[in-house]
This record gives structure tokens, C-alpha cells and sequence, in this order.
């Protein structure tokens, strides 16, 4: 199969547009870069601000989480066949020197990685995202997928996994550790997954009480209402670590409170400010963590592992002709617990 | 020797009176008290506000940083004798069963510790603290002072030096790590001075240029000053901890910036509340840690280090007749680096 320049993607052309269908060119395969025919791209948070954000860049195409498989490879190519399973996530370059790079930080790159859209490359070109039949990437930032897993809840583990796998492993999380996990969305139900399948005690920290018989079969042996003042106050002291996933502005302190000794807050969900009281931090030696997304190494670290503990995001595939309604329900919270988008109907039949 | 329950003390009446020197009763001694000749007691930041705020509780007697030497000991007393020399420090005793006592974090204990001076004790007395000529304390918040070192300038070691020794000792700083510390007064100098002992390389941040050959003298191989943008640029990513003594409210995020990967900033000095953006944490996996005061082992140990290490505070001894210029001194910042009170005076002739 040879590369296929023109692609089809859901484009919103600017700020009062519709994503729409629409015809678009890829770069000419370099060197080392792989085409991927992508089958399905997860729905995210970002892509919500990006879309009703207002401030571009136009034309915008969203989906920073995808999987697929390798259509063409540019002659330099090594580490990838056609035909293999791949997945690719929010950053597709960095400068590959700095001392972030070198340790495999690509996410933290000191002249700022290269988002999957709207970014801007090495040729003044802005990146169009995942939301389309065909995507070009150096072979650097595509991933090895396990074949074994349904490929489409896979997609959400490239954006929403590796933000939670970063800081269980940071963290040291295993067995014995006592996690807790705030937010139980689409980041949520995934830090409660892979906390469970990395042996620790897993208690979910919900707000919404009705969520209690299904977050225990995501395999938390606890689950604390943020409202029961009485369980909230027992649980005083009681964990490790709290994977904060909460992805709009809260309170931090009763978070905190709920960590031992030596704990520490990885916040995750919500990259604003936060109001942060020393004394809540003092009184047990408690830490604030802060993590987001992930570099390659890690990356290619949890799909590894998930294909080992036979781990996926819980999903709901929707066709690109529901995208405006998906997004419509990711903004009030009504998803179990990611959307993904099937991208074959994008596709010339 | 016996126990002399009247002791004189540098008493402040209510809000509007001055510090006056008046005798005041300690407690008969119990089981397990040991009576300490007081000699020497720091000055500290906390006495200050006490003092200015007016808030009470009246009569007040500052002092939680104190040295001197045991007078008389209860018949329980296994741990010290007449004549040993002695320090104690800003807690003096903690419920002893829960789960951050049984630990040895007295000064987390769930109870809330009793604290030297303004604390209520079982009783239901108001303590009054060490500027005075006598002390009576539980023997187990009695602390064993190397006699090698000098008394006045071991004193600021009970709260000033276990103040910035738990975040080194928590964060494992050590030969190879690299360690700034931020503002360089009464905990700043120590926590110098402790990490260069314990091997680091220590890089002194400072508002004050001037204080440039001073701040090397302390041992600090390298000294930023904050308002020198360049150098502030070349050192970001250089450091493994942060050490923040800065007493007040200040901008987090240029500490943070000169946080390698996975580095941690101590926030010690100021107890307020902080405005902290996720994004300054996140790009560098950073964490921010609170700490402060520290349990009977970690205060053990600091003095047991200081006297193998010949560490102590450098500090400027005032007799208690020049008690008011000395706090308008540190209400200014005009102290290099602890102002520590004689006690001599106060005592009978």
C-alpha cells in the first residue's frame, strides 16, 4: 500500500462553524514517518475547550488519542511494518536534545513538545488532530498496540491513561499502597483500573453517591462520598496516595486531609490555579504533585502493561454523526466513561 | 538541688502592656517532670506575631527555642540527672496514642500538640514559655544537648533548625543532591549549613545581593540572586529541593522553575496560603511539600548531628533589657542571623 495524501476529517473551520466533514492533505511521508489509517479517536476534555474555546487555531481538527494501523512507512523507518497495530497520542515531536528529551520527558521538552493539532511544526505548519481517516507521525511517537485489545477502548489510554499512569508510577504505586482516586470519569475510572492491576488498596472518592455499586466493579474495595461528613472524617489519614481527577476548580483540602503521613495529592484533572493552605500540607508532611500527560517510555510502558492485565477504557463508540451530541453530553459529565469516535464512516466506502 | 517553683519571666500582661520581667509560678514537678535552668532563648518569628498580634491569650511569655540546665527531676525521671545539659522546643507534650504520636510526629499529633507557650495544657493552664530563668517539662520533650556546643547558639536549633532538618531528612538530601534554599535569615542559614553537612551542594537564593560573600561563607557553593534574570534563566531545571524559608507571601513560581524533574519545593517559612498553578508543577513532575516543626526523634537526632558536625546558629546574644530593639530589629529583618536572649539577667544575684 502507498501513502494516500488526502484524508478526511472532522474540521470546525472557525470559531462559529460546525465540524463538518472535510477533505484534507497530509505532509508527503518523511524520512521516518509512518501512515496511519486511524480506526477510532477518543473524545476529550481538551477537545471540548478547544472546539467551544473560541481562540483557535482555524482551521481546528480535534482527537488527540487514537489508534489504528500503519498504512505506509517512509524508508528510514525501522521499529514499524504496514499493517502493524499502533496508537498515538497529544504529542507527535519535541527537540529531542534538551535535557527532558534525553530522559525521555518528551511531554516536558523545554521548547515545548508538538501537540497532535494545534501545534505548530517544524514548517510553520498548525497540526490537525485524530479526528480523520489518516494521520502522518514520526515513528518516534507512534506506539506499539496489543493486538489483544478491542481497539477501540484502547484510544483513551494514549491521553487519559498515561495522565494517570505517570504519577502511579512516579509514586511508587503497588502492593500495600492505599490509592485513592477523586473524579471517577473518563481519567478516573482508568487510575482506579490500573492502581488495581498494579496491586495497590483502591478507594474511589466520588461526589455523586449514586455511583457506589459501579465504581466498586471497577475494582475499588472502598468508595467515600465526598458528602458523608462522617465516612469523610473516619477516612482522615487513611491514604497513600489520591490521584485527583476532578477536571473543574475544587477544594484541595478535604483531599488532603484524607492522606497519611507523607501522602501525597497527584492533581491531574484540572490544570488551573488552586488556593493551597501550607497548614494543610504541614500538618503530616503531605505533598502536592502535579503531572500531565507523558513521555515516550511511559507511554509505551502502560500499553505494554494493559495488554498484560487485559486492561481498556470503558467506552461508548459513537459514529462521527453523533460527534455534536457526544460533546453535548461529555459537557455535563454524561459519559461511562469515555467516548470514542468510529472514524470508518469518514471513509470512502 | 530542689525544685524552686518561682521563676521570673519576661511577662507581656494583655495587648497594651509592655514585656516586663515578673515572677511567675511553674508546676510542682510530676512523676516524669524535669526542671530546666533556662540560660538561653531564641527569638522567633512566631514571638513576634505573638507578641504584635493581640490576640492573646494574656499574660504571654514568649520562648520556644530554649537551652539551659537540668535543676531537678522527678522521682519517674530515667532519662536525665541534675546537671545535664538540656534544650527544648516549641511542643512540650501530645497525646501519646494516636497514629502520628505512636510515630514519633509529635508535632502532628491529632490532638494538636501542646505547644511551650499559648498552648492549654490537661489541667487547663495556658503555658508560658521559655524567656524566663526556669522551665518545668515532661522529661520525654527534654532533649539531650551536646555540651561541645555553645549553649546561646544551640537554642535556635529547637525550632529554627528542626524546622528546615525534617524536609532535608524527608527528602533524603544527601551527598549528590542538589539543594537551594530560599531566603537566607534565622531558618535560612541553617538549612545552609544542615545541607551542606549532609553533603549537598547548596546554592543560596536571595532578594539581597549584598549578602553574596556572606552567603557563601555559610558553605553555599553557588548563590542566585533572584532579581538577576539571567541567572535565574541559566539556573532553571538545576535543583533536586528547594528549601523555602522566605517569611512571607511571595511568588512561587520562580522557585519552581529552578526545580529539575521530579524536584520538590519545602515551603516552611511562610504559613499562609499560596496561589499555585498545576502548570508550573506539571511541566517537571514538581511537587510542593509542607512541613514544619518536628517530633521527638527528628529532634534527637538534629541535635546529635549538630554536635558531631560542630553546627550552630550564628547568632547576636542580647540581654532581656534590650528585648524591644531586638524585635523591632526582626521585625525589619536586621539580624544575622538569630537574636537569642541571656537570661543571666533575669536571675537573683
Amino acid at each position: 500500500m502507498t501513502a494516500t495524501r488526502t484524508t478526511t476529517a472532522l474540521l470546525k473551520s472557525d470559531a462559529a462553524a460546525r465540524l463538518t466533514p472535510t477533505a484534507i492533505t497530509r505532509r508527503a511521508l518523511r524520512d521516518d514517518d509512518v501512515q496511519v489509517a486511524v480506526s477510532h479517536c477518543g473524545i476529550c476534555h481538551t477537545d471540548l475547550h478547544a472546539l467551544r474555546g473560541g481562540g483557535g487555531p482555524w482551521p481546528l481538527v480535534p482527537g488527540h488519542e487514537f489508534v489504528g494501523e500503519v498504512t505506509a512507512v517512509g524508508p528510514g523507518v525501522t521499529a514499524f511494518a504496514v499493517g502493524d497495530p499502533v496508537a498515538v497520542g497529544n504529542i507527535v515531536d519535541s527537540c529531542g536534545t534538551c535535557d527532558m528529551c534525553v530522559r525521555s520527558q518528551e511531554n516536558c521538552c523545554r521548547e515545548f513538545p508538538l501537540l497532535t493539532y494545534g501545534g505548530t511544526d517544524a514548517e510553520g505548519a498548525t497540526t490537525l488532530g485524530g479526528w480523520s481517516t489518516s494521520f502522518v507521525v514520526r515513528e518516534s511517537f507512534c506506539y506499539r498496540r496489543p493486538a489483544s485489545l478491542d481497539a477501540a477502548a484502547v484510544a483513551p489510554l494514549m491521553c487519559a491513561g498515561v495522565t494517570v499512569w505517570v504519577p502511579l508510577r512516579t509514586l511508587g504505586v503497588g502492593p500495600g499502597t492505599r490509592v485513592g482516586v477523586a473524579g471517577v470519569g473518563g481519567l478516573g475510572h482508568l487510575a482506579v483500573k490500573l492502581a488495581v492491576a498494579l496491586g495497590a488498596e483502591v478507594t474511589a472518592i466520588t461526589g455523586t453517591a449514586a455511583k457506589v455499586v459501579e465504581l466498586r466493579s471497577l475494582g475499588a474495595t472502598r468508595v467515600l462520598v465526598t458528602s458523608d461528613a462522617p465516612a469523610m472524617e473516619q477516612a482522615r489519614g487513611s491514604l497513600d496516595v489520591v490521584v485527583d481527577c476532578v477536571p473543574v476548580a475544587h477544594e484541595l483540602a478535604p483531599l488532603l486531609d484524607v492522606l497519611d503521613l507523607d501522602g501525597t495529592l497527584a492533581v491531574v484533572g484540572f490544570l488551573g490555579s488552586f488556593d493551597v493552605d501550607v497548614m494543610d500540607l504541614l500538618m503530616g508532611r503531605k505533598r502536592l504533585l502535579g503531572s500531565g500527560s507523558a513521555g515516550r517510555g511511559s507511554t509505551q510502558e502502560l500499553l505494554d502493561f494493559c495488554g498484560e492485565h487485559g486492561i481498556t477504557a470503558d467506552v461508548e463508540v459513537v459514529p462521527t454523526a453523533d460527534v455534536e451530541q457526544a460533546l453535548e453530553r461529555l459537557g455535563r459529565g454524561d459519559v461511562r466513561y469515555r467516548f470514542v469516535l468510529d472514524l470508518a464512516d469518514l471513509r470512502p466506502a
